[in-house]
């Protein structure tokens, strides 16, 4: 199996962790090694017989890997280290910070292009998968309105946010579409929604010793930027059911396009997703797409690539006639 | 506007009425003629500014469209027009018969490259957007099983079987998916589903005058083929009921993938149309993909294509940046 896809992972958190458990699904790629800045030898694998390597030594395995994913942070890992693995491998990431794409896609371009590399960003399901979905939705239904509804998931920054409230021993945050919003739309009245009338949010807090429940719950729910804005639900609970109840990383939402066609014909297309675990199920898409990429590589389509640029057919194991064949 | 992209319809039923209305809503392009077999003047449009040619001159016009839209039918049309349009034009059809898309896509490739056109088959919704929705939820999740519900929907076919019952004055038939199949896949059963545990079908039928009602649902529900193999359910109604009630095509489904990552973990992935009309919704999706083929055709990429082979944003009359900036 010597032509399996050569695969490695730079940075190995929940993400990085995802990616190794996605590739063992995926038999015709083969994960080469993983990169991180921590001690190799204190890196505990899921499979410990895949090698471990100092992210500094990381250029000396440019001729050992097809397809590098990073699996750092938007916020400073990213911007950083995109760029600069460009030069040395064709990458893909999951960089999420909506506002600075256009900034961060000229940096990957540049480097990757002056480098005959693929750099494809913004991988996983927002952006990503719900990406896809805004697009197809606006170009087959020009007359409409799409609508992006998050949840029921958990949010990593409200959670630290309500754990910095004083008298917060643990919490978690999670947001949920409202129904009554949904409804309003898949009925196809194109409402215009308020933030308040798109999402609830909901808290589990455990308090700490001699703390005063009521001055906790004031201070969350009137929180700027966090919780202000919406209608949030503060639930006290005891560390044990925290623990049993709380601690996995659930996710999902809806994008939903609602549209009109002839005369005043009611047209409704939905996507949604009810992941288990997100970083697992952003992981699985990384390595879709990093079978993308080892294509496009293949083919000499360098450069910076996005969703939007990736036939679906490059997503598949398959042949085009076995997928014309089992999936048309 | 002179370089709006120059669209013309091979072929005037409901479909090329569709296509018209898209058109329309659709301002880089534009509808350059309607191309039928029956005779030009008795053909009526919905502009009515439009010309209408015979299709039996329709080689006259090869420098005069970019994209030439397919409107025939699957069974008889397109096999004869698609290889023999592709010939003069860059073309996009809705061919819907699963079994033999190996076969037309043949046809059709060898036809499109030795005039250097393109030619788009099984455009659609499934054929189509139900397809690519198959490929990514496997593509992604390639540890779980892909599940297709149609309706609430009606089917021509049935119904005109119905109709083909004595004693049936007036029928449609609508195809029900199953709530409760529906609940098990997405709780993540992953279960095998019998053809009678997916679908019902409902019959509403107009009785000839003196027909007997029993007579005629035993023969409905006990049809080969068509109903033996499925709950069916047959209500009799007035002719001003059905008329009033069930002149619309109201169509839709669901492509639902299960699936598991990491230890155990389920994941779903779910995409749904809920369609007033199915031939105005099938002409929009035409539309988007004739923008695609346009600019296929100006790269030079001939030869057949489907859906698979089209990256998403060849879709939008957006630009790439701009695409990057307001959808990822």
């Amino acid at each position: 199996m010597s032509h399996r896809i050569r695969v490695a992972i730079a940075g190995y958190g929940n993400l990085g962790r995802g990616v190794e458990a996605a590739l063992a699904q995926n038999p015709d790629m083969r994960l080469v090694g993983v990169f991180s800045r921590r001690e190799p030898s204190s890196v505990k694998l899921l499979d410990s017989s895949t090698p471990v390597y100092a992210m500094a030594d990381i250029e000396q395995y440019q001729d050992d890997v097809d397809v590098m994913i990073l699996c750092g942070g938007s916020k400073s890992d990213l911007p950083e280290q995109g760029p600069y693995l460009a030069k040395f491998f064709n990458t893909v990431d999951s960089f999420d910070t909506h506002a600075k794409v256009p900034e961060y896609y000229e940096a990957l371009d540049q480097s990757a292009r002056d480098a005959g590399r693929v750099a494809m960003l913004s991988v996983g399901w927002d952006p990503g998968l719900f990406s896809l979905n805004r697009l197809y939705g606006e170009a087959i239904l020009p007359e409409g309105e799409t609508y992006t509804f998050w949840g029921k998931g958990l949010s990593q920054g409200h959670s630290d946010a309500v754990r910095r409230v004083p008298g917060v021993q643990s919490a978690v945050q999670y947001t949920l579409p409202s129904e009554n919003a949904m409804a309003r739309v898949r009925a196809g009245e194109q409402p215009e929604l308020s933030t308040r009338e798109k999402h609830t949010r909901e808290c589990f807090v455990v308090l700490a010793e001699g703390a005063d429940a009521d001055v906790v719950r004031e201070s969350i729910v009137s929180m700027p930027d966090y919780f202000a804005d919406y209608d949030t639900v503060v639930n006290f609970i005891d560390q044990e059911t925290f623990k049993t109840e709380h601690s996995s990383m659930p996710h999902g939402g809806f994008v939903i396009r609602s549209g009109n066609t002839g005369v005043n014909t009611k047209q409704t297309i939905e996507y949604s997703l009810a992941l288990g675990s997100n970083p697992e199920f952003t992981s699985s898409v990384l390595v879709a797409y990093a079978r993308a990429v080892h294509r496009l590589a293949r083919l000499n389509d360098i450069g910076a690539k996005t969703v939007f640029d990736i036939a679906p057919g490059l997503l598949s194991p398959k042949s085009p006639a076995q997928l014309r064949k089992e999936l048309l």
